[in-house]
């Protein structure tokens, strides 16, 4: 059997997302040792229970101690107190990398707390389920799916080359952007789409009883795909709108003027526009099943 | 081999669910003739081409004369005219019935070019997909989906059995409600998450063209859930916003209310109120799992 890509990997949080790396990380041998930290007790014994790692850390410093690669796999809200925890235990060579939706807080709260010889090359691994917690996880989550890298320009090359050999052997598409513009990109695809899921089914989480039972009964015209996304982990989004809020907002308040321009046309009967907007939308569409992203 | 339910059925229209129901006519043996008509005649050329009826018609009168079931399958601004065209040529017993997905309209609409003798029992299969034409409808389409029924308390009972009968042949779970009730529900369920959708895709498409390509590239992450469902037919669904206004104004401004909160606990960075609200949500999708929905 070759060597594996790292000698060890350290996982800060044991997710979704972190038990996913975990398996894949077997299946490819990616690392010689496993060493996994999470803040809950329960949790990191359920990790274990579940032989997700090789090691099970109480302190995020020795899962940390002696790794190739650390990878923070908690809610974004974590980043800061966990780097600054761990940074003086970094050996020098060590790469960090992270798992969150946005890329420019990453930057922020982990980039201070690194010792010098140490590289951090963001990522966000564009894949993900409803279900949160260590038992959800699945080597396959990564497979054909985006990774992005949102490295600073000065950052070593060689670590740069690793961590996008690590997801590509975790089954991702690697793609290189600015953290900024990942920000911009991810408030579209990802940020607002979750916001407007989690808003419409919230109101309906709020109607009289009778008809929230009915709109339960019948969400198969359309309703049930937001149910869907509006069952992701609350922890990691509130996370993602707090550490994301300029792009957010900036998306959100075109979003609302487009939605208001389609509320008049409809209180005026005014079909024509409806019908040229419902028409401009079949385009994009067209281009994300050319990009086989459907 | 049984008789068939009705001698003779009249689809007036041919597009995505009447093409389906042209399908599971034939495969449950629902009629002992099938007459279409359809405004367009290259759209009909197609129907004929495809082999999904018995008849072809240029003008409603001719497929819907003499048949003991009509069932209108175009957008629903068309239908008062046709109910106009065909009143007269009804035979006495005829039932009238429809697929559209607002149903205050449809007794508006058709109720009046009804003879005596002649019973409406509107109809709304809670089934689609992001296709349209004649060329999109297959005979599953209406298995275990739900069909709403909303005849006025006044309905000949042996009609609403009837219709009955042949929507739960189609394969459908029937459930029977007040027109007004039925589209105050729709309107959560269906109609205001695909004005969102709509809104949305409509909003990244003003993107500049960098950015726009970029988020059909990376729209796994929630925007491509949204291209699907805005990628429905522009006709149908102008006609629905037209045509169920009040109810859609109505939960449009909840959502908005709803929606403003959160950008407002975004912009002040209240992470207590997004995680409850993101918290409240995950109770609705239990109950669409609940429910076998999902």
């Amino acid at each position: 059997m070759a060597d594996p890509l790292f000698q060890r990997i350290a996982l800060l949080g044991i997710g979704l997302i972190g038990s996913s790396l975990a398996h894949v990380i077997r299946r490819e041998n990616l690392a010689g040792h496993v060493a996994i930290y999470t803040r809950s007790a329960e949790t990191l014994a359920k990790a274990e229970q579940l032989g997700l790692g090789d090691s099970y850390h109480a302190r995020p410093a020795d899962a940390a101690a002696d790794a190739d690669l650390v990878i923070f796999c908690a809610p974004l809200g974590a980043n800061a107190s966990l780097a600054e925890a761990i940074g003086a235990s970094l050996k020098s060579g060590a790469c960090i990398t992270d798992v969150g939706s946005c890329k420019g807080s990453v930057i922020r709260d982990i980039g201070p707390h690194l010792p010098e010889g140490v590289s951090l090359v963001p990522a966000h691994p564009v894949a993900g389920t409803e279900h949160s917690g260590p038992e959800s996880g699945f080597a396959e989550l990564f497979d054909g799916r985006w990774c992005i890298l949102t490295p600073a320009p000065e950052t070593d090359e060689d670590a740069v080359s690793i961590v996008t050999e690590f997801w590509c052997r975790a089954g991702s598409d690697v793609e290189i952007m600015d953290a900024d513009h990942h920000d911009r990109v991810l408030a579209i695809t990802s940020h607002l789409p979750h916001l407007i899921a989690y808003t419409i089914v919230d109101t309906a989480s709020e109607l009289e009883r009778d008809l929230r039972k009915e709109v339960v009964k019948f969400s198969a015209g359309g309703f049930r795909d937001f149910t869907r996304i509006a069952a992701s982990d609350p922890t990691m989004w509130r996370d993602v709108f707090l550490n994301n809020r300029e792009a957010v907002l900036d998306i959100l308040g075109r979003f609302t003027e487009d939605l208001t321009a389609l509320q008049r046309a409809i209180r005026r009967g005014d079909g024509d526009a409806l019908h040229d907007a419902f028409t401009r939308t079949r385009k994009i569409r067209r281009g994300v099943i050319d990009a086989k992203q459907a």
